[in-house]
């Protein structure tokens, strides 16, 4: 079955990007709720082209596309999640060709969107679609819940998944979103790193001093934030009391770290760096299983040239935490808030935003056939990663899904996503929807309930 | 002979008071090289018309006005400096009446310059003047020497002493400059804090990347530079190997120190401050005689409103340091820049400018004459501030005389200068007059030899 498929989809790639083109030229900027409603409309049209009787849910913000095609009750049920929404163009000059005219160059589609998540979410539909021609029915229950606001919190999908729909009834949530592995392997994702976001500020005297005439006895928010801050780490350790208290990570997951593809002289010679932090060969164990406190941004006093002899009197410093499995980002907050407070009560502590972590076991079942499936449609074996590094929104389908919740890149490693010149390869794109449709074809026949 | 002189004085007033407005009319800019040729003509002008001789000496930058009246070359020499050049006016909104049209208001002369420091070195002139009149002839030796880059690094000056002219050669360096005490008392001042100023930074990556996708092995310059910033210091003491060991403060100065007057709670009300780093009673010991360090700017990554989570790729800090006697700046610098290396050998260290700190010898004889002039003048006993918590450029005099320097403010200490509304009260300025006069008298009765 699976050549006959792959020969479908293969006689239809012209019609498949003439549709990603259509949703293309529609910007749909979350960010700015510039052509969101017509861009729903237009994934609403693609899924019912496709026979997949699709539905609009309303949120208190943008709307999301729904559609399901039930062949059996008894039979598994995948949800494919995916989002319409795209990343601002930013300066058009930046581009070579404009953003929001897709066209092939080079073997790639550019447009914005392409990859991050237009030219991702509908191989799925374009696969579940040729299936069914092919084999007259689909071996397995299909959901898409396609959302319009992924670039921009996710308000909406996280308010629908609170509500705890049927609609999300499922055997598996699958995301393709992301970019391949830097080795260019197909790759699958079992989870993802939080994030806590904060800021801390410090204001003294009201208003900024002569450093000569008052230094001393005036206090400086500037040194005082600059303590609180590296109070927070010991060395590479963060130093906040209950921090690693409930980190878990499974032996499991170092193992497929270990057997990551690491090229580090290509990601130093990438970021100019002569030594990462740690030795070469704990990179990935680094990057992927262990938590981080980053100061984003530093901004007190005088930035100018030269010299300006002054005590400041405010201070501010932006910080991110990158979490892993099961540290929760509002416990973590707590913990952050009770260091600082001991350390200088005056300091204040602003959240600026979380996602909780995400970790699918790497045993289970339902990744048996994705693996398959991702091997037979690019012909080489899948890397797969224990979790993403940065964050991802679909962590909040945990809070309602029970299913095992798996991330399946289709999209090349230099897509450009949220940059100028987003595009996605063309034997991407293609074997994207291969490997759905060979997933589809094996997800009937998995046993999900194997150990 | 004080009554006949301070009557002289006091019949001149107006005068004076043409004269220096005559200076204040004409711009004269450091920073920017403003009028400064012009008013050195009107400052030699000045000089001429009250019979003292006066000869520009040019420098690499801007040119200093010397007089002399030598009396007796066996008669006590005070050699007056002053400086015609002024800062910035700003913006010209933020004044009540122009800058550079000087006008009197509510028993103060407004423009910028009327203290800093035209309205105060023109009160020696003219206290010499006086004098002459009424007694025929100078009962010491008079020299005046006014430069035009003050504020804006004394390159001129400094060049000037590194020569050791003989127009230096004195027993007194008299300085009418600064501000009167808070209390309004009468003031003098034997020496100063020294100042270096620095600039760390830190650059890593060749830009600034996501820190999901790179937190943890990419390093963070700007935690590297807070922890190298904190490791400066060790609660309030500076935790720089030999940063103390010659610092040589003085019983006396620490005596004269519990002498000052204090109101804490008004510092505090101005300042709007809760508290000072020390207990209140401990505020000029720790202002005065103690060194700092203050961070003046900090400066990375993101910096705008919400959160960008971001590895910023460079971190910078501007500090300075006050020091005080005997710290020498170049030596302190060398030490901070071991310490650094030490800490984190990646973070250059440059250097922003130092001042010298500056310690005259509290029972110094020749300020015997200048403690009973201010008090006759102004009918108070004065203040004596063994330092002044700033720096100020008169410490450059060390480096070629030895006679003893001391600072004697004649300006109110709501003066503003530096400031919109620059103003000088008319009390201060004919009461300064009187002290030049009254100290001309003493001086030449005064025993410099006394132990």
């Amino acid at each position: 079955m699976g050549s006959a498929v792959f020969s479908e989809i293969d006689r239809n790639v012209e019609g498949y990007l003439d549709e990603l083109f259509k949703l293309i030229r529609q910007p749909s900027i979350s960010a700015q709720g510039e052509g969101i409603e017509a861009c729903a409309d237009l994934v609403t049209s693609l899924l019912d082209r496709h026979d997949f009787e699709p539905r609009v849910i309303e949120t208190a913000t943008y709307p999301l596309v729904y559609a399901e095609a039930i062949v059996d009750e008894s039979a598994p049920t995948v949800l494919f999640y995916g989002h319409y929404d795209v990343q601002p163009a930013g300066d058009p000059a930046r581009w070579d060709s404009p953003p929001f005219e897709p066209t092939i160059r080079d073997g790639s589609i550019y447009g914005r969107g392409a990859g991050d998540n237009k030219g991702q979410f509908v191989t799925n539909v374009f696969a579940a679609g040729a299936l069914r021609r092919v084999a007259g029915e689909l071996p397995v229950n299909v959901k898409f819940l396609i959302e319009g606001e992924e670039e921009n919190g996710s308000r909406g999908l996280i308010e629908f998944i609170e509500r705890d729909p049927p609609a999300l009834d499922c055997d598996l949530v699958y995301v393709a979103d992301g970019s391949m592995h830097r080795s260019r392997r197909p790759t699958l994702i079992y989870g993802n790193r939080g994030m806590l976001g904060f800021e801390l500020s410090l204001e003294r005297a009201n208003a900024a001093v002569h450093s000569g005439n008052f230094g001393g006895p005036v206090p400086n928010p500037a040194v005082e934030l600059v303590r609180v801050i590296d109070s927070l780490q010991d060395g590479d350790r963060i130093a906040v009391q209950g921090f690693y208290d409930d980190i878990a990570v499974s032996e499991s997951q170092y193992e497929a770290v270990s057997r990551l593809p690491l090229d580090t002289e290509a990601i130093k010679r990438e970021l100019g760096l002569d030594a990462f932090t740690v030795p070469d060969e704990a990179y990935y164990e680094r990057l992927l299983l262990e938590p981080t406190l980053t100061v984003n941004g530093l901004d007190s006093g005088y930035q100018g040239a030269g010299m300006m002899t002054i005590i400041p009197n405010e201070a501010r410093a932006k910080l991110d935490m990158r979490l892993v499995p099961d540290q929760d980002p509002e416990e973590v907050f707590e913990l952050v808030l009770e260091h600082v407070q001991d350390a200088n009560p005056d300091v204040v502590v602003e959240q600026l935003g979380t996602f909780p972590p995400l970790s699918t076991p790497m045993d289970t079942p339902a990744a048996v056939p994705v693996k398959r499936a991702l091997a037979e449609a690019w012909d080489d074996e899948p890397v797969e990663l224990p979790l993403l590094p940065g964050s991802l929104p679909v962590a909040y389908f945990e809070r309602a899904v029970e299913a095992p919740i798996l991330v399946v890149p289709y999209a090349n490693p230099d897509q450009a996503n949220h940059a100028p010149n987003e595009h996605l390869d063309l034997d991407c794109f293609v074997n994207g929807i291969r490997a759905s449709a060979a997933f589809l074809e094996r997800f009937g026949r998995a046993d999900l309930h194997a150990s």
